[in-house]
C-alpha cells in the first residue's frame, strides 16, 4: 500500500517523461506531495518582449504547469477547465519564477486548486485559481 | 487627423518589432482595428505533449496576445491586469488557432476585452475574458 | 413536437412558481427564448447603503438570476458551478436594471453563458461570465 | 497613534451604520482585524426556493460584504471591481454562513482578497476572489 506522498511522486514520475511542452519551456520540478507542488522557471529571452517583460504566458504557464502536477497529485485524471488569473507584478529576463499549487477543494468531479507565482525576491508575481475536472482513468493501477 | 483605424494599424505596427515573444511563437497578426484584433497560430511540436494535445499556456498564449493588441488599438498603453480563460475543447499538433478579440467596455483606467480561440473547424476552444488597465504613455504623439 | 421556443417558455413558467427569491427580490421576466432570457428589477431602498448605492449583491443577484434562466432553457437542468463578474458602473436606489443573457457554449455537461447587466439609461453596470453544470433530470417530460 | 487592528475596528463602526443592505439581510460581523473580517449570516426563508435552497445572491452577499469590510480595513477606501467565485455546495434554509476574508495582495491601487463561506458543519460552500481598486478618501481623518 502506497502513501499519499508515494502516490503523488510516482504520478509525477509517469506524467514528466510526456510532458514535452513543459520541458521544452525549461520548467523544472522542485516538490510534489499530495495536494501540492511546486515547479520553477527561469525567464529567457525567447519569453520577453524587446523592453525584458515577459510575455504573460509564461507567467501563465508555469502556473498552470504546476496546476496540472497538482490535480493530478491522487492519481485521478484531471484536466484544467479553466482559470482565473490575476496579474501582480511584472516578471523580466532572467528571473527565476517558482510557482506553487495547493487543492483548495476537490468534489466528486470537480475541484478548486490555488498557485502561486513568486519572483527570486519574493516577490509575489500572479495567483492562479484553477478549475478542474476529472477524466476517466489513471496514471497507474491504484489497487 | 488619422482614423481609428488608421490608429488601431499604426500601433501595431509599432508594437509587432518588439513583441519577440510572440513572433517566437509563430504568431501572425490577421487584422486589426479600433477596438479589435485577429492574431492566429500554428500548434507546433514543442507545444503539445506526448499524446498531442497543446499544453494550454499555448491557447492562453494566442488569446493573451491578441488581448494587447486589442486593448492598445486606440494609442492608450494598458498592460493585463488579470484574466478570466474556459478551455472548452482541446487543441492538438498541427492545428491552426485564430483568436479574435473586441472591446466590452473600456473605463477611463479599466477595460474589459472578450477573445475567443477556435480551430480550423470553427470549433470553439477557448473563452478569454481579460481585464487591463492603462498605464502612462502613448504608442506615437496623438497630437 | 415544441419548439425550442415553446420548451424554453414552458421551462420558464415551471420554473417562476419555485423562485421566491428572485420573486422577493421584485424581479421579473422580460423575455425568454432558447438559449437566451432577460430579466429586470428595480433597485429598492432596502439594497442600498446610507450614500444611495446599491449593494453588488443585488446587480449579481439579476444577473445571476437571469442566467438560471438561460441555462435551464433547454429543459436540462443546470446550476450555477461559479461567476465571474466585472462591476463597471454603480447601481442607485431607483435604477431599473435590465439583464440579458446569452448561451456562449453549451457541452455535454458544462456550459459557459454572458449576462451583461444595463440600468435605465443603457449604461452598462456589469458583465458576468456564468459556468454551468448539468444535474440529473428535466423541468417536464421531454418526449 | 492607532494600532492597525483599531483602525480596523474603527473603520467597521464608521461603515457599519451605513450599511442598510448588509444589515437588512441580517448578518453581523464576527471580527474584523488589518486585512482580514468574518462575518456570518442565516439562510432566511426569503432567501430560498421552493425546495429549500439558498439562492447563489445570498450566499454572494456575504462574502461580497465580507470584501468590503477586509479590503477597507486599512481606512483607505476601496471599492470592487470584481470578483471570481465558485459555488462548492449548496446551502438551505436555517444555514449559518460564516464568510472569513483575507488579503492576499494589496498594490498602491488595486488589491486582491480571498474570502471564503462554510457553514455550521464547516463545509466549504464557496470560494470568493474579490479584485478591489481604492478610490480617494479615508473614513477617518489617518493622521
Amino acid at each position: 500500500m502506497m502513501t499519499p506522498q508515494q502516490v503523488a511522486e510516482k504520478v509525477a514520475r509517469i506524467m514528466w517523461p510526456d510532458d514535452h511542452a513543459v520541458r521544452g519551456l525549461g520548467m523544472e520540478i522542485v516538490a510534489v506531495g499530495p495536494g501540492t507542488a511546486t515547479l520553477r522557471m527561469s525567464v529567457r529571452q525567447d519569453m520577453v518582449n524587446g523592453h525584458g517583460n515577459c510575455h504573460g504566458a509564461f507567467i501563465f504557464a508555469v502556473a498552470d504547469s504546476t496546476f496540472a502536477y497538482v490535480c493530478n497529485s491522487d492519481n485521478h485524471r484531471a484536466v484544467a477547465r479553466g482559470v482565473d488569473i490575476n496579474f501582480l507584478a511584472p516578471a523580466h529576463g532572467g528571473d527565476i519564477l517558482t510557482a506553487s499549487g495547493a487543492r483548495r477543494q476537490q468534489g466528486e468531479r470537480s475541484g478548486i486548486y490555488d498557485i502561486e507565482v513568486t519572483n527570486q525576491q519574493g516577490t509575489l508575481v500572479a495567483l492562479f485559481r484553477g478549475r478542474s475536472v476529472r477524466v476517466k482513468g489513471h496514471f497507474f493501477d491504484p489497487a
